[in-house]
């Protein structure tokens, strides 16, 4: 359909074509590419390695604008860089290209990829998990494999270790700044990516379940992956109290009621609260305090959540 | 008077208007906004909250030059939010934009504001204390409220918990990209904002006294606001010992001579000192040591300094 | 030799000329500085000052692209400061300007000054051994003691602890902006810098010996300064092992054996490896593990290692 458009935007004349193009900063989409590239990672910001990869990436474009996700997640976690990605890529407009390195297996026979996503985001990135997410979320238009007998700065063989500099940092601003179309990233691949399984959020007989993806660290609040479509099931209004129970594997870590409000101030300083998040999934937080480190909740694959009322 | 400024160049010829257009930089306090859109907040760097804002400003404009104070104040901190602009606006060129998200209220009817100052610098941010010391020290030109109305993000009226990125962010970066002028932010209040009271560098009777608002947390240093003319009442000389005292509320915390020196290097390794920091404040530091370790001196409303020669 | 092609361009009819700036960013070492600032510290991130400092820049020109190497170099430690440029610096193109202040000795009279390397990379940085690695690797083409009379911050002299801000990031933020030439940092100095005395790696009587500069933080893995050349006079091939004593002083810390491979991925989870690392040095590390934990390995000029078949 984005490819039809195109068609009938060629048909116009000159000076339209250029006038669109003044404004292309919204119809990136329709375009392409837009000149930012955004960089994810597991490097931590002590040493010299995001730099290195920004080197590159300026040796490629002096003009691109570079921006990070972060570069603290935790070492090898594959799970949370899909999630940050998730939690971030809608936000920046279409066309931008986020490059995200978590990679253990850096140097074996992963598959290194460029996935578009329906919402004409590009993410570049070993093909170990760190799409689960953005793929569901945002749908799959395409993936390429990196082909790099073209895509790899030059001079780089003989260095196993560092693929976020040498492939994807490069490639990443190769296709940001238009040297390389999406297409000359390499052949076209099946549109699937690796994914992680995880547990969705379900209603069933009178009860919600979820997972907990993810903590908001900074503040200790607890966030679900349950959405507002699912919770409203249980038909609880803004001021009602939500039983809560969380299970680390099949123990239970906390059992309690929290009051369901819109934001924190909604209570008193110390008191639990369940609200929906920036992301508008179900959360548990503590009015200027940490339910996580208060409760001991933490997140991943073996944390679950039943909600009722 | 800057508006003055701005009417008599109205009347100068088109071309002229043209040729001080291409030396704006240098003339951003006569013309507004000068494109650059500074961040800081609480929310750390391990997740995606910083990039969100910066995907919505690169959204609103991708031309916008987005830099930061820091993202690690401590969280809620509203105090050392103030302490960190004052810090730093004064070395960013006038017109540029900073936006401050330090917001235990989020969600409630605290205001949300951009107040101008009379250096020209921008501040958007809730008026819960934030504005503090830039309001006292660069001095409040005017202040506006954000009429969310217009100014929010389109589609992010469920999300009660991110105004940095649906109101804050999104304002800044249309105001740092001229898509709206300051009148356009909302309704003009009354010039004075929410400030934090704090103890401020007094002499009496031969004693100086002062606060400890903040810690060069660093190296370890402790720092005041006594500043040069209060401190010289002592009538103390490079060179000689000032005797001081720290207090916790009142507990004696800390007391001592420390040699008077413009540097760390005028003293041997391990020794104390009595110097004037970067925002020419007397501080105590340790060659080569931390002070505020050695000694257990923190920083806040609770402690206090006493000089004497 | 670079001088004689600037000489020849101008020779050139104006259009080829201008062609050439259009592509100016492959040639940035024949036309000098390329508009990118890249900064480096032990500030940390939790103050303003490194945001002071970008403020100085912008204000010199909007139009700089202003990025980081780290600013989290453990405070004073001018050998991590000395590594991590030469860890980043050559992957940033030619032109580029890189800040650094690490500076223990800030306000005493050690000197201030500007090396342009062979590479046309330019360092701006007090010569307190810094520059050591750089200046080994990439080689110096020229030295210059920055003019404080012309080349400081107007209304900073009162300021004698933030010369980053006063005289480092200003001074290099016009150089950048080609508001100075190299020339108007001030006098040539003799072309050398202070150098910190390390162990080189060596081959003798059959055993590789070396030093541990640095350790690869973030995974724990331990990086030597043995590169290629030297480790394979021991003739030992991918797949092979390779016996590894570690000292600290003299004493042993570490003595085992290692698989010699290309990447972590050849192992299993767990098991120790020897690789070259991603500036082609001799390191050992444990696939999805901390050898530097593990064997209480750390780096600096006290340690060191052998290498036999």
């Amino acid at each position: 359909m984005k490819f039809t458009k195109i068609k009938k935007q060629s048909l116009l004349p000159a000076y339209l074509i250029i006038a669109l193009l003044l404004f292309s900063g919204k119809h990136a989409a329709l375009f392409g590419q837009n000149n930012i590239l955004v960089f994810q990672s597991d490097f931590g910001l002590k040493d010299g390695a995001v730099s290195a990869m920004k080197g590159v990436a300026s040796g490629v474009s002096p003009d691109l604008k570079l921006y990070d996700v972060t570069h603290e997640i935790p070492a090898y976690n594959i799970w949370e860089a899909s999630y940050r990605l998730v939690q971030t890529a809608p936000y920046w407009p279409a066309g931008t290209v986020f490059v995200s390195v978590v990679d253990p297996g850096v140097g074996t026979n992963r598959q290194s990829v460029v996935m578009k996503s329906r919402s004409g985001h590009f993410f570049v990135t070993p093909d170990n998990g760190t799409l689960t997410l953005v793929a569901e979320q945002l749908g799959i238009q395409e993936v390429r494999e990196i082909d790099e007998a073209i895509n790899r700065r030059k001079d780089s063989n003989e260095s196993y270790t560092f693929h976020g500099r040498d492939v994807y940092a490069f490639t990443a601003a190769r296709l940001a700044a238009k040297a390389i179309s999406f297409e000359q990233v390499g052949k076209k691949l099946p549109a699937g990516v690796v994914s992680i399984p995880y547990q969705k959020a379900t209603f069933e007989n009178g009860q919600v379940k979820g997972g907990i993806p993810i903590l908001d660290i900074q503040y200790g609040n607890v966030w679900t992956n349950i959405g507002k479509e699912v919770f409203n099931k249980l038909n609880i209004k803004i001021g009602e109290d939500v039983t809560v129970l969380v299970y680390n594997e099949k123990q239970k870590v906390y059992k309690g009621k929290v009051r369901y409000v819109n934001t924190f101030g909604d209570v008193k300083e110390g008191e639990n609260v369940g609200y929906f998040n920036s992301l508008l999934n179900f959360s548990l937080g503590i009015n200027m305090g940490s339910f996580s480190e208060k409760y001991k909740v933490q997140s991943g694959n073996e944390w679950s959540i039943v909600l009722t009322k």
